[in-house]
């Protein structure tokens, strides 16, 4: 190998640089694989000067834009689908559990414990929706003590942290625990897709790309059970127009339920969904 | 391919989002060939969640060390050797002409122009040093009307920029311009290694990869002339601890001089270096 970095051995050569005796064997892993990648895409598209000062520019003010309300890096992360492969590589499940999908970054923790049955919509606006179903393990049986925290937007596609002093706190969240019988349901609206931040970096990319920045419909969910793996995941509304297209890659198959119209009933849709939990390893 | 994002299918999926009609060949190019790589890197390793968190948390936090006296993504690009590699990939030569290395941070444009001969180190701290060569052609005929930018750190590492009110302004630096006969002639001082700054997150890579931050001692040279390709280097102090372990492997072997003790000169060191012009394309 040449003494000094080289075009032919630009990545052996950083690399060679590592220490071992005061560098952790993952930490290793992980920086040999960054830089060999790194430096193969750079010879590849063979970089101009000028785009890497786009790129140098372009990161910068991705850091620039987070702040305590808002995460760029986590958006950019989100639209390039390295979240979602991030949650699939980490998250498999069996086929016949329900599967697991991003998080997204509009969870809050303590959400208030609500009664079966309860009305989760407290601004009353959207089109109500009655969500029901079982939380099964995957033999089939009724899982006990399970903890359901779901939120989504409102009517407008705005989380209640995105309208504080317009929407009321918790609007369209809370949390239920099961039964013997394994039974939830509870009353929200029907979801609506919303576009995800494009007044950022991110959005100037997804523009570059010619991609439209929206989310299909969905309902969040986190399903915790004693015995059972953390279940963090979408229901979506299975014929909404971006739900092929996802800016940020959160659909599977088995994620869309079926949304049906209720005549005459306390709601006007229902969501009937089923979640089945797998077992802690 | 699998209609939603999985591990097996993921870039694609991405992939599969741009569209031609409103993205330029070239973004698709470099986008396609970000992803590839983003993508396999990330299952290679076997990214965790935590990991992934600690990432977003490292590139957050070098975009918010950025400001108008600091670039921490250009200290991160150069400490991973992709500032050189994209220098490298930019700026082939031919063998004979003297190779380019990194511009990096400290250049000012709009130094002062000095007579051939002059003492560039303007508050005297320091090991005087005489520089004096040739700026040539590719076939070894002097080049009249090279005009060589110069700078260097002083006796303590710091270039002038990094101590306003400490040094004086403009201390280490000048502008010369070459003759007929191609020669120039300088005084400064022979440069100090120093670190680089390690108070941010690419210093916490160093670290985590038990990783020096030092530079070898060097002095910078922009030299262009009419009808040549602008030539960006530095002159590195051959014997320096860190020649061979620059932290942003800008050495080459061709860019190493000869710094030699004076015996009753009027500076401390000389050092010879002609530099050779590759013609405009």
């Amino acid at each position: 190998m040449a003494k000094y970095l080289e075009v032919d051995n630009s990545a052996q050569a950083v690399i060679a640089r590592i220490n071992d005796a005061e560098c952790t064997p993952r930490f290793r892993e992980l920086m040999v694989g960054l830089i060999e990648h790194l430096h193969a895409y750079i010879k590849e598209v063979k970089l101009t000067q000028a785009e890497w000062e786009v790129a140098i520019d372009f990161l910068t003010r991705t850091g620039q834009t987070c702040s305590e309300e808002r995460q760029e890096f986590i958006l950019l992360s989100d639209t390039l689908g390295v979240s979602m492969l991030v949650d699939a590589i980490n998250n498999r499940r069996p086929a016949n559990a329900t599967q697991t999908t991003v998080l997204g970054p509009f969870h809050v923790a303590g959400a208030p414990e609500r009664e079966m049955g309860a009305n989760i919509s407290l601004d009353g606006v959207g089109e109500s929706c009655l969500f029901k179903g079982r939380v099964l393990d995957t033999d089939g049986n009724p899982v006990a003590g399970a903890r359901l925290d779901v939120w989504s937007d409102n009517a407008d596609g705005f989380y209640d942290v995105q309208q504080p002093g317009i929407q009321p706190k918790w609007n369209n969240r809370g949390i239920f625990t099961t039964g013997a019988d394994g039974a939830y349901h509870f009353v929200g609206i029907k979801p609506v897709s919303y576009p995800v931040p494009v007044d950022g970096p991110a959005g100037e990319m997804l523009t570059a790309m010619g991609r439209h920045p929206y989310r299909p419909a969905h309902t969040h969910l986190i399903v915790t059970a004693p015995g059972y793996q953390k279940l963090v995941t979408h229901i979506f509304v299975g014929d909404d127009p971006y739900i092929d297209s996802d800016a940020v890659f959160g659909v599977k198959e088995s994620l869309m339920a079926p949304f049906r119209k209720v005549e005459g009933g306390e709601t006007l849709w229902e969501c009937p969904f089923d979640i089945v939990l797998a077992p802690e390893a």
